[in-house]
């Protein structure tokens, strides 16, 4: 094995990039705007030169560089290509032999933003020492990553981990994103809290300390925390849905490990407990002791990932 | 490769054993009795004498044999430990370690025999040509098997594939056999379609075909197909169900192909229809036109399962 490798994580405004050993530690990270102007064609070229100034810049031998593996927020297929990426105006481009031709054939692999961090996660965060891995990502929406036997899961329509959109009542009136209802991430993402929150909060309740405060999924953790009655209700309701639809995962993929992410996951041991609880509570007698562990590498999961991509 | 391969199917009353070209083509099967007395301690020894009978009487070469496989109704560790298997009357087996003994060094694997099914429909049966797919055993009870990229997932805990598990309905009242309430196997195996018969006509309703016959998935969906109303009701039920899961399920694992086998599947299109219109109902977006097949190898499909476990 060669000594460094390149995570690039593509967002829709930045590209968070890593240069890191190969052994797993991160020897510097950086970021270069993403632009999205014309179909983004520019994105990849940007990014190649950062790189080469780069490793110019630190004196590293073309040969000592293992790959590049690159993160992107959209479906990738086994063969490399990128069939649609909105936020980047891509349509059917092969990133990683584009990457790979603009670096003089240096290997490059991509990979779905959110796998490559569940594979960031199982190599160097919650789930290290795991092989069999599901990545909860709690933010703005409900991502997901599987990792089985040290590899991504990108499913056949790049749709494998897509837990958000389990749909978890299929009685709900309310329209997911993705245009169905029920939804899993319509519950247990910042914003689904945050909704379960103002439904909770718009009935008669006793006095909260969440009465006074912005309604966020950070406030209901805080209040929750302080004991707060309302705050129990609205965090146990989150956590019995997220744990039941959990432990259904575990019957189709028996991880080692879920690993909690996101911002939402920001809330710590409190919220890993309560979706523990529920879990063991509903799964399979054969799965009830799965571990939980909280992500660990934060927006560095991603990158990680990426390396983790080319070291295969 | 070498030209032979064994594939063997542990049941508790009888074993099934195939002998294969690694090609794919049976060439002869056969079945012995499993010998469960005395925690099952002559099983594999008995299974080892049918097997070197075999190939001295058909003049094969020790060394034209790639391997054997083995299947069994119990969870198997990815390291060959049969941790427990109640019909078999067996706890902490390696059994691939056991038969590879018994047999002078020859190559040996175990798998479940859900997932080894699935294994086996992927190779020559209705997933052919696939290498991500998910099968589901409608039998007795639904059982399943995941394979990812050409392999088993056979989980951490050995509960990979165990959608039958799967929580479909919260509020159910009745218990399953796991002890739990509202698996998938209550109401889309043979005996679930037959509760929802019962329940359904237990009701005020129309005149059906059904009032005269013993209640069974299989005159369920015999009256289904002559048009009955009542039928019709309860295999939409059934589908609905199942098909819901199946989404959730392709959130996860992201198939290419759902295989349908197991008794139940004996219905044939009528019953893949209903449940596929049912499926790409609920189904996220990228994955609404993932395929869905009839299982093709009836009860072999264990034995050319086990045979492509020693094929990898």
């Amino acid at each position: 094995m060669k000594k460094y490798g390149f995570g690039v994580d593509i967002g829709g405004t930045t590209c968070k990039i890593g240069l890191f050993h190969t052994t797993g530690e991160i020897v510097e990270k950086w970021e270069i705007p993403t632009n999205t102007q014309e179909q983004g064609k520019n994105i990849l070229t940007d990014i190649a030169a950062s790189l080469n100034q780069k490793f110019s810049q630190k004196g590293i031998d073309r040969e000592e560089i293992e790959g590049i593996g690159i993160g992107l927020p959209g479906p990738v297929r086994a063969d490399g290509v990128v069939p649609v990426c909105v936020n980047l105006g891509w349509k059917d481009i092969n990133v990683s032999q584009e990457m790979q031709k603009l670096m003089d054939g240096m290997r490059a692999e991509a990979g779905n933003d959110a796998n490559v961090a569940a594979l960031g996660e199982m190599w160097q965060g919650g789930g290290k020492g795991c092989k069999n891995v599901v990545m909860v990502t709690l933010g703005t929406g409900v991502g997901g990553g599987i990792i089985i036997d040290g590899k991504i899961v990108s499913g056949s329509n790049g749709a494998g981990g897509e837990i958000g959109h389990i749909t978890v009542n299929p009685h709900e009136t309310i329209s997911c994103n993705c245009g169905r209802r029920g939804c899993l991430e319509q519950y247990a993402s910042a914003t689904g809290i945050t909704r379960l929150a103002n439904e909770y909060l718009a009935k008669e309740h006793q006095k909260s300390l969440l009465d006074e405060e912005e309604i966020s999924a950070k406030s209901v953790f805080d209040a929750y925390k302080q004991k707060d009655a309302a705050a129990e209700e609205i965090v146990e309701k989150f956590a019995r849905i997220l744990g039941s639809a959990l432990s259904n995962i575990a019957c189709v993929a028996d991880p080692e490990v879920f690993v909690i992410g996101g911002g939402v996951s920001k809330a710590g041991k409190p919220l890993l407990d309560a979706v523990e609880k529920y879990y063991r509570r509903a799964a399979f007698s054969s799965c009830k002791d799965t571990r939980f562990a909280l992500a660990s590498l934060g927006n560095d999961a991603g990158i990680y990932g990426c390396v983790k991509l080319i070291l295969e």
